[in-house]
């Protein structure tokens, strides 16, 4: 468990006493009881505060805050306080201030608003994280390390421009590798000193919409600058673990957050934790996937879930508050996928900037008569209830999906062939297909072991790394179904196409050759038409985007192109390689397709449904020894019936339930 | 009367015969003498011509241009020609020239482009002002000052961040305090010396759509940016009412203009002026609110129309010719609601740049013998047969509408709830539920008096200023009916959120408390369900937007919710507070709901139309001395009827009118 | 011809053996000669390869490649590289780097990245067309030289900010005239000193969407980046002519491209090349008619096809491929419009930067087995087959249809009447109406001579430059047919209205005056009516945009408006002139109309279709001497059948055809 300080399902949320005057904060203390708050999340965004210039440090607010905290049985998360770095050191120290994409130098303002690569900001913030592991080493209130906050955004300063041209001297060696890899033939684009070489940004490489002229050097950027916020982040992890090698330290990551590849971040992390901002109209299916992509940063460990709203968000175009029951629900959603707390963001709301308007536990109102924090303090008890029962559980599955940050830029840097691809929306429609039947998924990176899967999906794996196909190939030759799709195969890690036909090192393991690769505007549509039955497959699908025009080699056609000049030409095939099998998806199918496609798979692999039930109802298993514990989930605004098997008790009613069960609307059972 | 000199509605407008040559001048007299055209605005760009350089100032041009039309019975509006600054001074003194919001520094070109901060701007204008001043305040042709020209524009140079500094150390007088109101510990973001404040811009704290991250600053820089410019203003006034104290000054304002606080520039005009550009497609009913809006400025009192097109304006997308009459209709539509001239621009079209395709009296084919020449003529006979009746004829009204432009800001400012919220909107529908029943209605700001008025309606009244409260209690106490809506009493005059329950200060006087704003994107509507009948409300009404959580403190509820998990409970509420009433509309409410509801409320306080017309067909009327004057407009493209009670004389035909009464298409009447 | 070293079409396209390695060399080669390939355009980008520094050449490599190839018979088309500036000259000589439209100094990045005035650049460009000339002047296999690449872009750096100023004086002579000119006064941008003057950009009088504050320096400073470009093309054309008299040279231009007056461009090149680049969406008649446009530059005389792709493009949103005989289909109709060569972009396939998805004759897959290069062998064949008959062959066009790059801009940079009047698409829809009717066509500039058209139409001819209209009137009077549209005749060469009534000097050759133009937004729509019928025209017809009200000043009425105020009055006019007639339509006509319209006026001139044929079938003539060659492409998906008078051999089948004719979907013919 993350701590055994709190032994249960952590409950509270971010807290900025600060912000308030002193009469607030026995009232806070007094709520936070009444809700079943047992962590408040601290030190945020108080850098400017506990540091006021550059020599004189002063924590005594600080101190206050979790003594007072702990006195009433509240621990805290402590955070290093470095999102956001002071107005004094912008001023003194401009370094600190980032070059936009638009390579504009930022005046003060905002937050996550540090240059990665400023000595300044290095500086100070190890030593703000130095000060504080020293001063809090032996506090019995802290539970946690916090650092910083929701690192992201990219800088293009000298400073970087110099940091990378060092760190493209490691990578590459040499400038003859450099120019081979990024094929800097093409255009003239030679370099003949590292000093040449400056940062891909609205100025020299790239333009809307993430286009750039040399993937090359724009993809280099995007892992330097991941590396370089990651190493901001060890900074800091390094100076702490010094004082208190015994409190877990995290830092809280946003899901499919576009700028860092987190896989990397969470080998660096003693816990995941993550911020959880789903929309009124967001699928609860991509929710679900984020969740499962956070637990697979550290291999199936369970993680923190740091943020969510007890009701509404503040930035979105449209605010719209949780419905009743929601918070709930979603609450036990991250539960039900391996989160082991639940926190908000925030305890109390600011009256005053820009999230205002964000919800909170304690509203505007000041007082717990409120509808939010009812439901706050209902869940409060539940999850004192639970106690630690839960705790350490994990999630099994046989199925995984393949998602990779940098196979993810490379496709959005691409010049052609579509402007609508969307990798995120590739790989979660693949993922509805499972999660729509109750199959449990993991979300795996491409450094992830293979073997415990019985099928493994990689959609759009476009870039195949090194040495990826021949543990692709291994698996498959094992006996493991892999499933892929159009536009797979195509370059190398640096983004190099694999030339002697398309899917690349992919094509001896699939049985095909593509021989030419369509792109259509979305509004046309192809068919996918299924010969016969195949599994579940059946008759006439819709297919869009990308058509890839296919010869097999030795695959199976399972369905062919219903028009167009390649009309009856392959469009799904699957290959027998050793013992196991290789399916290809040519074209973006409609999401019926691929539902009925998984489904076929699983059917083969004898991966069950863990329950079945009606559309809505969401179902996941955690294990923990011998103990399974079932979620069930009903995201209906209906209530919903469906058979259970054995008699289970409802850990959350304590009653047994058997037979025909009914579950209310947005409700939740957990059953052992 | 504005003045004396020319005891009339004043027809003329904008002249530019600088731009032409000699022979040109002559024919141009002769034209607008056939127009009926006696006052023309000279120099409203000419600073580069009067002043070739530094030290070098030449008049004898436009003496010449002031005393040819003086001669010819033709008066001169003045302008200081302050509105762009010279190439010279840009390129000598690059102070005058702006930063813009993305923080770069504009180059020469443009107008109304000087920085208002500027030294160098504000000693040239003055000089000029003063130049102007000394040389022509005997001269009997001069009525009146035009001040530069459409003030408007922000600037973010080193000059304004060191006055916007001051400035607030003025306000504030301590960081402490500036820290506190703008609750800069949200974000680390307290400042510990003046220096460390730099303007917020694209660079700092705003992002696209002017949502910023701190609300405090950024409302801040708009009142200083508005109180810079009209510095700028007052210097100019100050040096000109020196040498001709009886003088009357102006400048021309844009109604509904964004920027600006136009009701701390009126308190500072002898008379107001406004440009009025509607659009084919803008409602009637929007141009007669931009009208009253600038009659509140200075409580009533008579304005100008500095400008109109006489037919097409050259900037929207589509530049739509004014249709046969909707010139003379429009013009009339403005002295309807309070003007006291009429004026154009412009008065002959330029030949090059970029308003060659806005319209002018004399176009390009440079005779009188054209559809828009004859308009002008026609228009110029009548008034002339109007001579002085109208002028300084008042609108007495007997509701009013709150305007308030940093309530506006602080709306547009706000991170959340809705993107969509748009204030001019959500107050034009009320004004619009008065137009459509001919009922004369007074746009006020905060500090006008609310004695005069039986209604009083603050659409949105979100920010509620010191002591503001306390005034509309007052004016409910004696028997006032006051109707505000959905998001109003949120924040104080800082934005700050006045804790304790929504609608803050406002809560005992709407005897209601919010407990949760909901937001939904537009597309969604939820209803207003009357149950029952009151006044003209019945049945259900859609709304949108944002949809407030009531929960009555003592209001009679008059509507509820149709759906949603708010269902049944309140969303239309009034409040008996001493003894008058309090409405509250929880939602953004459809038109024909806040027609409804205004007129029934209207009904209550017995304010009937002044005339029962059918649609399309505007009555306002203005009042001097005993007599009143009743202006019917025909909006309509086609003849309409109506009643007439007693038997009236239509100034603009000398006939008199009685019973049923056609008007023709486009047409107008002026009935005494 | 081109160059009698190679008397047949040439076919080949952009070759980069740079970017490989010499392995893959041998294998083009033997596939280039499978597939008919003569001419390889070699070193586009390689100036940083032959220049690795300030004072080193090594052309080695491109020795090589040259040599290679001519030794197994294919020629050279040899590129000066300076498309794009090494990295170290942006490093050492920032001045090379462009300042963009926003005022931000570029980085080094991209291609066409040049400052055209930076001395550097221009330095080293004609350092490099030097050596080029001095060491390939007597190698047999370099055919011609290629100077650059798709010049384009505009820069505003101070070196160009300066070199506009000597420009602008020796154009101008005087301040005086340049203000008179620019009418500076309007807004008062008198200047005084030329150093005042700035270039317009988004600093300084140019906004969103091209419109400009002042037209008169936004057009100059085009002309002025146009001929700036211009005299860098001239500084390489002049280093290799001294060298090479006899080896002709080219730039590869881009058909409509906006920023650049080609038709001043042409008169500089030997012969024109151009890259064409049609979309699966695109119009095949706006394809033929930047064929004929870029015929038109030099006067009818045949030009190259530079680049076209193979296949697919990479740069569109959705990048379809070319359907399976649609390469072969638009190369014909390139040949069929007057162009000598076939080329593709490219030869090979890049693995790496931003091209990597755009088609070329060798895919990725590296070999001759595939759709693409079967379809290129096919073709290549058939062009050895044609050998030098089409070669140097002319068309005959009795209709001209004017196109004036100024015309454009100025049109472009107006502010008003309508941001939705595109320049282009009004000349389409006339072309379009001749060239579905089969009728040859001329695009010519207006230095252009008339007399050898019948009919000359100008659509939207709003600037009429000095001299323009009587050289149009001289036309007419002689018996010509003029045909010109709405916004015609209304400013000279200078952006500067004509005044005295519209269309200006138009005005007695039309026999019209239009009192206004009405703009609306193009979802509303009024009518021509004809009364009666006049030619083929009958009936009512849809017109949009703009709206002339027009007075006949002797013109015959051909048509009215159906509606709208103006109703009843003229739109359509024409107007007898000397022996010949002036016709007006004095809206943006609906393409049926434009249609009945033109083959009305052919009628009258008996310029009959080269043939009937259904639509989809396009046919165009192309004239050696005696020999006429008749083209026939049938760009329909279907076979076609239709009428050919008298026997002809179809050169590409040897068989004679006659009668009732069949031709197979996306076919051709040649007759002879």
């Amino acid at each position: 468990m993350i701590s055994k300080q709190l032994p249960k399902i952590w409950y509270g949320g971010d807290y900025n006493p600060e912000q308030w005057d002193k009469d607030v904060w026995d009232d806070d203390v007094r709520m936070f009881k009444l809700a079943g708050i047992d962590v408040a999340t601290l030190n945020v965004f108080s850098w400017a505060l506990n540091q006021p210039d550059e020599t004189t440090y002063d924590f005594s607010g600080l101190d206050a805050h979790i003594n007072r905290l702990y006195d009433n049985g509240i621990y805290t998360c402590l955070a290093t306080s470095t999102g956001a770095h002071p107005a004094w050191m912008a001023r003194k120290y401009p370094d600190v201030l980032r070059v936009d994409f638009q390579g504009r130098k930022r005046a003060f303002g905002g937050r996550h608003n540090s240059c990665p690569n400023s000595p300044t900001y290095r500086k100070y913030s190890e030593r703000m994280a130095d000060k504080l592991g020293e001063r809090y080493k032996n506090h019995p209130g802290v539970l946690i390390w916090h650092v910083s906050n929701e690192y992201g955004g990219y800088c293009y300063c000298e400073n970087c421009a110099s940091a990378f041209r060092e760190w493209l001297k490691k990578k590459y060696g040499s400038l003859t590798r450099l120019n081979k890899t990024w094929n800097t033939r093409f255009w003239g684009h030679t370099f003949y000193d590292w000093e040449e070489i400056v940062p891909p940004n609205a100025l020299s490489e790239e333009g809307e919409g993430n286009v750039s002229a040399f993937q090359g050097i724009s993809l280099d950027y995007r892992i330097f600058q991941s590396e370089s916020l990651l190493e901001c982040y060890k900074i800091e992890y390094n100076a702490l673990k010094k004082h208190t090698p015994d409190v877990p330290i995290t830092t809280n990551l946003m899901g499919t957050y576009p700028e860092l590849d987190y896989f990397k971040w969470g080998k660096e992390m003693d816990v995941v934790s993550w911020d959880s901002y789903p929309g009124i109209d967001t699928p609860v299916s991509l929710t679900a996937m984020n969740h499962d992509l956070m637990r697979g940063l550290r291999s199936g460990q369970p993680f923190m879930l740091m943020e969510q709203t007890p009701s509404q968000q503040n930035w979105q175009p449209y605010n719209a508050l949780k419905r009743p029951g929601v918070m709930r629900l979603w609450s036990y959603q991250a539960i039900a996928h391996g989160a082991d707390t639940i926190m908000f963001f925030q305890l109390r709301r600011s009256i005053g900037a820009c999230e205002k308007y964000h919800g909170a536990v304690i509203e505007h109102v000041g007082h717990e008569h409120t509808r939010v924090f009812r439901e706050t303090a209902e869940l409060g008890k539940e999850l004192e209830n639970l106690s630690d029962r839960l705790l350490d559980a994990r999630v099994n599955a046989k199925v995984a999906i393949v998602f990779d940050w940098e196979n993810r830029w490379a496709i959005n840097l691409s010049s052609g062939p579509s402007v609508s691809l969307d990798y995120v929306d590739e790989v979660h429609k693949y993922y509805k297909a499972l999660y729509d039947r109750n199959i449990p998924i993991d979300l795996i990176g491409v450094d992830d072991d293979l073997n415990q899967y019985d099928i493994v999906i990689a959609p759009v794996l476009y870039m195949v790394k090194s040495g990826y196909a021949d543990k692709l190939k291994a698996f498959v030759k094992n006996g493991g179904t892999f499933i892929t799709t159009y536009f797979s195969g195509i370059v190398n890690e640096h983004d190099l196409v694999t030339v002697g036909g398309y899917p690349g090192e992919l094509r001896d393991l699939l049985g095909i050759w593509v021989e030419e690769i369509d792109a259509l505007d979305p509004k046309h549509a192809n068919e996918i038409v299924v010969a016969g039955d195949w599994g579940r497959l059946s008759g006439r699908y819709e297919c869009r985007l990308l058509f890839d025009i296919i010869h097999s080699e030795g695959a199976e056609v399972l369905a062919h192109y219903g028009s167009d000049f390649y009309a009856n030409t392959p469009v799904v095939t699957s290959n027998s390689f050793g013992n196991g099998q290789a399916i290809y998806v040519g074209s973006s199918a409609e999401q019926r397709f691929v539902t009925d496609l998984v489904a076929s798979l699983c059917d083969q692999k004898q991966i069950n449904p863990l329950l079945n039930t009606p559309d809505g109802v969401e179902v996941t298993e955690r294990v923990k020894g011998d103990q399974t514990y079932l979620f069930i989930l009903n995201h209906n605004s209906s209530p919903t019936n469906f058979q259970i098997g054995k008699k289970k008790l409802n850990l959350l009613t304590g009653q047994m339930v058997n037979g025909e069960v009914t579950i209310a609307p947005r409700d939740v059972m957990i059953l052992k």
